[in-house]
């Protein structure tokens, strides 16, 4: 195993180079200077460029091909042929992607974040518009690098998501498209039954803060390992299991996206943080995929924090934060943070039309990246889609196209994968919601973490759906959830 | 200049390096959790480790060979004349060192630190001295592979500060002891005439924080380029001129910690942020040496934030933050700012006495590095010398020996080398106390800017003092200044 564990001593390395560029990432969005920024995109290109010439150096592949020799022997989930296994995948991927590509990337994506946040503070999309033209520009390069038979955008979401193409992602958005438009439409029948006015009032900025610090410590997110902070567009990033950082953003006048927004950074990083010990630092130790990420941020947002029965337990605790809560129940409490509305702020929205929201930026990344739709043009398709799809058309830009961070940071293709899993999540435990009326965690975060997070990469999407379910992704229960609850929610 | 050229870009890559190892330690003391500990000095040793392996590859002396040819003709202050001096300088100070080594100097420090942190808080040396054990042994490694002619200690003392050595440290304490024994002898005399009850008592932190914010501001610190944050141990970090961090710490029932860390840590941040921008990100984009930058935040510090002058500005904004204190004059300030005290604590000790601090250190750390000393009887010898210093001893460690980061982060020959430069930088302008009395800061950092910190590391401490003086290091302005302005505090 000699040239085994030469590999894992270099790929070691290539960790520790990713985790800093993952530092120079949190550190940029949540407290680095403005001034700072253009040294920060050049520090950030060094990096990356350094890191991709490391990893994708002869001597990694050579390795790679003995070591794999060493290992053939060995189980397929044994620590050590994973680790050869995602060496080689990621190998073959990163060759694929010149140094100066990888770097020019890095240096765009950089500057084009302060673009965008600036853009959108303005509401001014021109403004953005050259950036965000050169980073679809690389995207469409990207793609030809990697490879793809007829449409580029398969070649982005494989790589967020092995497996994962466009067909399959349509088929799933279209097998529970109409249900979803159907339900939206009973409950917008009935929309005067429910409204959110409870969760829209004064909610001091530091007793949010608290509550939802004391909301993670007990549902499992060990601040020991993790921090909480301040960010424009809320994210969560590690550097290590040991090193989880999620972030959030205020309202002083509504409870949910602060709340909510931080229970779903949280699955992220409970996620993260329950990798087993023995794989930190290693090719295998984070997350497996986006979709199975977001099954996980997901599930803690709206399956445990949407409902009663965690309403049930935690209501006590909130009215210790927010004394002039103190006549609210649970139910009007369950009821008021599952309003439906066609509202314009992804991040913000309810769990009944979220994946509408993903669905649109589905279909324009598609028509974007196979030139159907130019970036010029982004301001009059995202409106006039969103008026087909939601009624209603965002004002200006902020509250429309420029709302998102992820295409400023070359995110192209992350949206669409993080549907999939979440639902055969929700089909591997639909016992969830009535564990933790007592606020009882503990038991749920245990499951996950014996079946899913403990893992780290060595089961890709795929097969973890299959290890966890049996069978393979199923639309089914998730759309059934979401009738049951907002059934109750709306009395349909 | 082609080989100039490739040599600047191979620079430029080890600077975004060294400014992300920059990053890892601010991150570590300011915001990361202490679980991430383990696997940040992993990182840490890692980034070392790989940008040491980098400047000092073959490839590097190579080119710093063809450029010499290339800038030959070139004046000796010529950027490029000067980029290339300062690489040849650092190169062959750092090939004497083997990367592996630097790791494991990463890697003990890192480690260290937390040590040292944990030790410090629970007043207990033991539990630091097997790490400053393993970090002193690494020290005399580095000095011997660094090499000298009879003392370890002056090859540390001349990589912090070329040219600097044990005995014209000792000559300079020699020089200035005396006087200011005699100086703090006569002021013990009188003590009475003086208390600091003034700064004692009750500052709101959120108060402090506002209030050292604004003093920053007007003095010259750029915020758009900069931050202030807390941190144990104050300092002063930089990732290139467009971003730099200050820390202090907050004590809520005494004013002088943080308001005149502060000013220290803006001056050595004033000094970085005045870097020419052309310089920005080269080899010569940094303050030239640890006794440049003292002379700097002392300046700051001590000659205009302890002046009357100051205080005859700044007393109506204080005021604005204090309202409690709307009663005191310019002149009790004044006073109470520059109560000489022997006190414990190096970082919160009045001007008098300060260096008295720094000798102590002087003298422990030579005798460290030279085996006179043991790290298990540091304690004893600590508490035993400043007994002979001060007249009083210790309560405990946290208050003698475990009070300062610098040796944990591996920082020994640093503090003796500080004091120099702080004295020629007195007899250049002398005429600064009577500049700031209306507030007018600019004047004073505008002569700063042009002749000391727009050169970066284009001249040394002595070249500089050449330049800026006339002539070399002189001890009697700095003790005629120290005479005068305790003349006048105490009446004498």
């Amino acid at each position: 195993m000699q040239n085994y564990q030469k590999l894992v001593e270099r790929l070691t390395k290539v960790d520790a180079m990713n985790a800093m560029t993952s530092l120079l990432e949190w550190d940029m969005e949540v407290y680095m200077p403005p001034g700072g920024a253009d040294s920060r995109a050049n520090h950030m290109a060094v990096m990356e460029e350094m890191a991709h010439e490391f990893f994708t150096a002869d001597e990694t592949g050579k390795l790679i091909e003995l070591a794999q020799q060493e290992v053939a022997h060995l189980p397929y989930d044994s620590t050590e042929a994973s680790t050869v296994r995602l060496a080689s995948h990621d190998y073959q991927n990163a060759v694929k992607l010149p140094s100066d590509f990888v770097a020019e990337m890095s240096r765009v994506t950089a500057k084009a974040h302060h673009t965008w946040a600036k853009a959108r503070e303005d509401s001014d999309f021109s403004a953005f518009e050259p950036d965000l033209a050169r980073i679809i520009e690389l995207k469409v390069k990207e793609a030809e690098y990697y490879g793809y038979a007829q449409n580029p955008y398969d070649a982005l979401l494989d790589a967020y998501d092995k497996g994962i193409n466009t067909e399959m992602v349509r088929a799933t958005f279209d097998g529970h498209k109409p249900d979803l438009i159907a339900l939206i439409a009973d409950v917008s029948k009935v929309a005067g039954r429910v409204n959110d006015g409870l969760v829209r009032g004064t909610f001091p900025v530091d007793a949010q803060r608290a509550f939802a610090t004391f909301v993670l410590n007990t549902i499992g997110f060990d601040f020991e390992r993790g921090r909480l902070d301040v960010a424009v567009h809320p994210f969560e990033i590690n550097f290590s299991r040991y090193d989880v950082r999620l972030t959030t953003r205020y309202h002083d006048d509504w409870l949910n996206p602060a709340l909510f927004g931080s229970m779903h950074e949280g699955g992220h990083g409970m996620y993260e943080q329950g990798v087993a010990p023995e794989l930190s630092g290693t090719v295998l130790g984070s997350g497996t995929s986006l979709s199975v990420h977001e099954s996980q941020s997901r599930l803690w947002e709206n399956i445990v924090g949407r409902s009663k029965g965690f309403w049930q337990w935690a209501l006590p605790h909130f009215k210790q934060y927010f004394p002039h809560m103190s006549h609210v129940t649970a139910d009007e409490m369950f009821k008021a943070i599952n309003t439906v509305e066609r509202s314009f702020i992804r991040v913000e929205a309810d769990e009944a039309t979220y994946n509408l929201h993903i669905m649109l930026r589905f279909e324009l990344e598609n028509d974007l990246l196979n030139g159907r739709v130019a970036v010029k043009d982004l301001p009059r398709e995202w409106n006039g889609r969103f008026e087909q799809f939601f009624g209603i058309v965002p004002p200006n830009d902020a509250l429309g196209v420029l709302q998102d961070v992820h295409w400023s940071a070359g995110l192209v293709g992350y949206f669409p994968t993080s549907v999939q899993y979440y639902e055969a999540a929700l089909k591997a435990h639909p016992e969830i919601p009535s564990e933790i009326e007592n606020g009882k965690f503990s038991t749920l975060l245990g499951w996950l973490n014996t079946n899913i997070h403990q893992h780290g990469r060595k089961f890709n999407t795929d097969e973890l759906t299959r290890r966890v379910t049996g069978g393979g992704m199923d639309s089914a229960p998730y759309i059934g959830y979401l009738k049951r609850k907002f059934g109750e929610v709306y009395g349909l």
